[in-house]
């Protein structure tokens, strides 16, 4: 019998060739790639292997009719390398599961594999295996590994009552950008940054990296679903409270030509997800060893840590509110927004 | 804000709780399991890593109305185990990426996780990580980690021409299990070995270990999509082709008490999938150090491996034709049973 063009093989060949800058023999460590019933991969010695899974699902994730195939195929790989960052440690290979509909193993697959392996370059994190069948939605689910090493990764749990708690760049550029992609007919025609950091997110691994390695911070993790939850997620692992200065929250700037009322900004800032910002803690003595910025990002302190587990929001008045959750959670979807 | 007890959260400390016999201790290597950004992990100095992954879906792998909850925890897990096992490898630790309607957060959720953790404990393989969301259909995908010995991996791009083509176990059983399945309002009750593969299968584990310790191996990978589709990829990725005899194939017994058509037994053993028996090339000059089995499985040489690329079924009398790919395949659905 004649292979069809469409079976399982033939996908897996098209994949493989669509991410092929990559060939094994670029990562020294990569001994076997896609192809096998596994990959083979030698370590760095001395280093941990850091490991993380990351789905993005149409209609959870993203939206087949609004967002451009080529943003799909960098963002899920972009969002796994984010935790790989938070935790300090340096990108190495993935791995992706993808499940199609036949109508997408075409012109949206090529697109999907030119975004993945634009991000695949720019991050040095290279394809190691996957797997691939037919669904009537688009399923993504990524795996990245990487190697940090040994003892100096960065994780939640050690931020300490009197820490200052600090984020990275912007918060609510990526809210911003989504709530643009979904009203315009043609969002990709007026690019800002908003939109940018929305379909193109940029891990923050050389800021992590450099953070992780200067001692100065007792946690750490990166703003994937929002503040408000992320901080409790954070505060939860350390086993403390928190409070955030409303007036010290680095604002998105917003939509080039457009003003953005501040009350919306705010609510992005505190509850918008997608930004892949660093969320860390640094012990008050270390303040003045920590730079303003690090690799072109500026750094912010925005509030304290306390004891308890409340999570409170200083109004520039200095009344104290609760900080209610907000954000990105599939699984409340109490969302209000302004 | 009171945190509702469905939110994201509350579902990975359930999911934690549901694998608890496997804490992070349990795995010397693992020093950080689920609920960071990511796991770390200290692999076994002189090992090379082994990385698979594998969709199991509903409505493509399983059907959530036929199969039990902790079969789908167990199965996910143990398919990917198989790939393991196939590079010779030792099972380390699991990433897994759950996507779940909200009513199967309850009873459906804590039965798959017996299933799974299940699984996890007969095959020494911990939960590190994941990643856990809402969709309307039930979506798992596994990425398993292993190790192996530096180079003594065994890949399916080492068999030679005039090297034997040899399986372990029976094939087709899962495909007959299978059939029950779908047929059966009620298979769970009758038990037999049929159902038991198909709900339950077992990785090759301490086989394919001592198959690729042993050194007789030229080529090695499991049968999870069928014989005719995998003999192919073994041939080509080696670059050859082969000839199986139907008269050597070690049919599946099928059903207590009941007949199978010998035709029927025959195409399960050619084209089902889900077997996860080993296929594996010997040249023959080693075919004497072969014992008949290994760790309680018998092994069977089905065939030659020949130059060229054609891979051929040799009838009962002799007569040699083309072997069709018949099995599982979800890009090309063809599939005609008897």
């Amino acid at each position: 019998m004649r292979r069809t063009e469409n079976d399982e093989n033939s996908l897996i060949r098209r994949i493989r060739q669509g991410l092929a800058a990559h060939s094994p023999a670029r990562l020294p460590g990569l001994r076997l790639g896609i192809g096998d019933d596994a990959a083979l991969w030698n370590p760095t010695p001395g280093c941990e292997i850091v490991l993380t899974c990351d789905w993005f699902l149409e209609g959870t994730h993203f939206r087949r009719s609004v967002h451009p195939a080529d943003s799909v195929g960098w963002k899920c790989l972009a969002r796994a390398l984010s935790d790989i960052a938070a935790m300090g440690g340096r990108p190495r290979c993935f791995l992706l599961s993808l499940a199609l509909p036949q109508s997408h193993t075409g012109k949206w697959l090529d697109s999907f594999l030119t975004g993945l392996h634009r991000a695949s370059r720019k991050f040095k994190c290279i394809p190691a295996g996957g797997d691939t069948t037919l669904s009537k939605k688009i399923l993504i689910s990524v795996t990245a590994v990487g190697e940090v090493t040994a003892r100096t990764a960065t994780r939640r749990c050690g931020a300490r009552s009197g820490d200052l708690v600090c984020v990275s760049g912007q918060l609510g550029d990526a809210q911003l950008g989504l709530e643009r992609v979904t009203r315009d007919k043609s969002p990709a025609r007026r690019k800002d940054q908003a939109l940018e950091r929305h379909l193109y997110p940029t891990p923050r691994m050389e800021l992590a990296r450099q953070l992780a390695k200067s001692g100065l911070v007792t946690s750490m993790m990166d703003l994937s679903d929002g503040l408000s939850i992320d901080l409790r997620r954070l505060c939860g692992a350390s086993g403390v409270g928190a409070a955030i200065e409303e007036s010290k929250l680095p604002l998105a700037k917003g939509f080039r030509q457009q003003n953005i009322l501040e009350e919306k900004r705010l609510w992005a800032a505190l509850h918008g997800g997608d930004d892949y910002e660093l969320l860390f803690t640094v012990p008050r003595k270390n303040l003045k060893r920590l730079p303003p910025e690090i690799a072109g990002v500026p750094l912010t302190v925005i509030g304290e840590i306390q004891r308890g587990s409340k999570i409170f929001l200083v109004k520039p008045g200095g009344r104290r509110i609760a900080l209610e959750m907000a954000g990105w959670d599939p699984f409340r979807r109490t969302t209000k927004r302004p």
